[in-house]
């Protein structure tokens, strides 16, 4: 699926920025791809963009309405329909990146069709994939993986790649989950995929190419993890990786809701990883570890990244607070 | 979903049983089950139950058609619609194996309608399942685990639950694919459940239980599978399994459809296959060794299984050729 920039970012009467996980990822990472954010009277937040009206928007060439909202059930809350039905009938596809599909909608269906426009769910994989085959492809790949899930590994990857970008190496963003998929504009959402066809899609992802190009991949869940290990493992056969960058969060004690289940170490996630890895790809290395640090201040951020790298031997960054230069450097 | 018998067992056109694996599952398995085969006229062989007509097996109380053949590509044949035509109009439920949906034939779902019977596709799960939790159920579990995909995990688990059931043990056979499925009457077929709901659907298959109650839950793929892992490790996972059973076919060298991806050692197996079951139970022991000797003769089976038993410390022996009772022994 291919999105269609520049995008109009809804956030409704959102009144906390947690709950706008792909507005502000598309606010972050792609500003130049928003004509702004459009928001409702009773909002009392922003991700940042300048505020527009719908007409606004339109006015300034935006070509797809995107909701920016995300919520535990992931369902679509039937209240925005309006601003949803006035964008449709604007000319604009939507973008939804909710668990819930607009196109079980069929009002909006019908008014989609009315006007020529997509509606988008990007969790819901329309391609037909492949089961893996495991045959090396060309080119090479990194891959995020991580002691958890929601530990910053698309924000990690998006660093790497734009440090890549910046080096001038020949890097692709390979999205694979939604917030990630509206970023790039292209992807596939890993966790909606059949369970057979987990590692198949992702080679479809990140097919041959130059001898010099990287796929930088966006990883999911954590081997670790009793809910999502299917969607870790299938994405790191698939991957074939050439590279791994370990993930992790501080201060967190026990997995996201799992109660009970300890985050394993930086050293055992490095060892699972890498043998699951060189099933696929025994040339497979992990070249450097990303810590979210923000439960603590800067200096113990820094102490914590210099005593985890000396313990491993492996560079190690916040890559908010100190970049990912050295990440890439190892490469 | 739930299964209807008896059965009557089509095996269409076919000249050879390889291609008629969900035949042979429900012939072999639960012929009690079975009214007895239907086939056509250029039929040249059988899975060994009486042949009927579509007329005699109604007539002898067959209340479901069961599809008997599977194909690489998982197609109905359209070559086959008149008598599974003839079957919905004689009131019976028809069940599919095959990735195909019956449920895609407009002219099938109509006469299904017309005639009050079901078409059930036992590939495609319709339960709506919850990620997993992760959290500790009462009563045992023993799963089946593979150096490859078929290498005899059906089989095995079949095997152990009928000589648990012949001990007098409180026991229930949980199948995951399609050919168990339909021997068990009931089932999720986990390899087309979505990515995010593998470990769940797993928990929601086999739930609290009395505490000397096992639920002996059929594997799927094998953690070295570059195609499969992902159903692997959720299976895993979701079957916070007290046993597991390691099984194996010999002279294979590489796995299933993966030119130059060696077959793991048995070791290598048990070794990470019980890493990751003890995540979530970490009480997990493997019980024993299923080897499919069918490649060798009687005395080098039995010396092999030996060899392998001396080695491991494990009871190891051919379901088929010496049953399990060792392994039943062993829990």
């Amino acid at each position: 699926m291919l999105l269609t920039p520049p995008y109009a970012v809804f956030i409704g009467d959102a009144t906390d920025p947690l709950g706008l996980k792909m507005a502000c990822s598309i606010a972050y990472w792609r500003p130049e791809l928003c004509v702004g954010e459009i928001a409702l009277p009773s909002c009392s937040t922003t991700v940042g963009l300048p505020k527009v009206s719908l007409e606004e928007a339109v006015n300034q060439g935006a070509k797809s309405f995107v909701l920016g909202f995300n919520n535990a059930g992931g369902h679509i809350d039937e209240k925005y329909l309006p601003e949803i039905k006035a964008a449709v009938a604007a000319g604009l596809d939507i973008i939804n990146g909710l668990h819930d599909k607009l196109t079980d909608i069929p009002e909006l269906v019908n008014l989609a069709e009315q006007y020529g426009v997509r509606l988008i769910d990007i969790r819901h994989p329309t391609t037909r994939f492949k089961t893996g085959n495991g045959q090396k492809r060309s080119g090479k790949r990194l891959l995020t993986v991580g002691t958890d899930c929601s530990v910053g590994k698309m924000y990690s990857t998006l660093a790497i790649h734009k440090e890549m970008q910046e080096q001038g190496m020949s890097a692709t963003f390979r999205a694979t989950g939604q917030c990630g998929i509206l970023v790039a504009g292209e992807g596939v959402a890993v966790d909606c995929v059949v369970a057979d066809f987990i590692s198949g899609s992702v080679e479809q992802l990140t097919p041959d190419n130059n001898a010099e190009h990287w796929d930088v991949i966006e990883g999911q869940g954590s081997l670790f993890q009793p809910a999502y290990a299917g969607v870790t493992i299938g994405l790191i056969h698939g991957a074939q990786p050439d590279a791994l960058v370990i993930c992790h969060t501080l201060r967190r004690e026990f997995m996201r809701g799992m109660p009970g289940y300890r985050l394993p170490s930086i050293d055992e996630t490095l060892t699972v990883n890498l043998l699951h890895a060189r099933r696929t790809n025994p040339e497979c290395k992990v070249v450097g570890i990303c810590v979210n640090t923000s439960a603590v201040d800067e200096q113990t951020a820094l102490e914590t990244c210099q005593m985890i790298a000396i313990e491993t031997g492996l560079p190690c960054v916040d890559p908010l607070r100190h970049g990912v230069s050295k990440i890439v450097a190892n490469l």
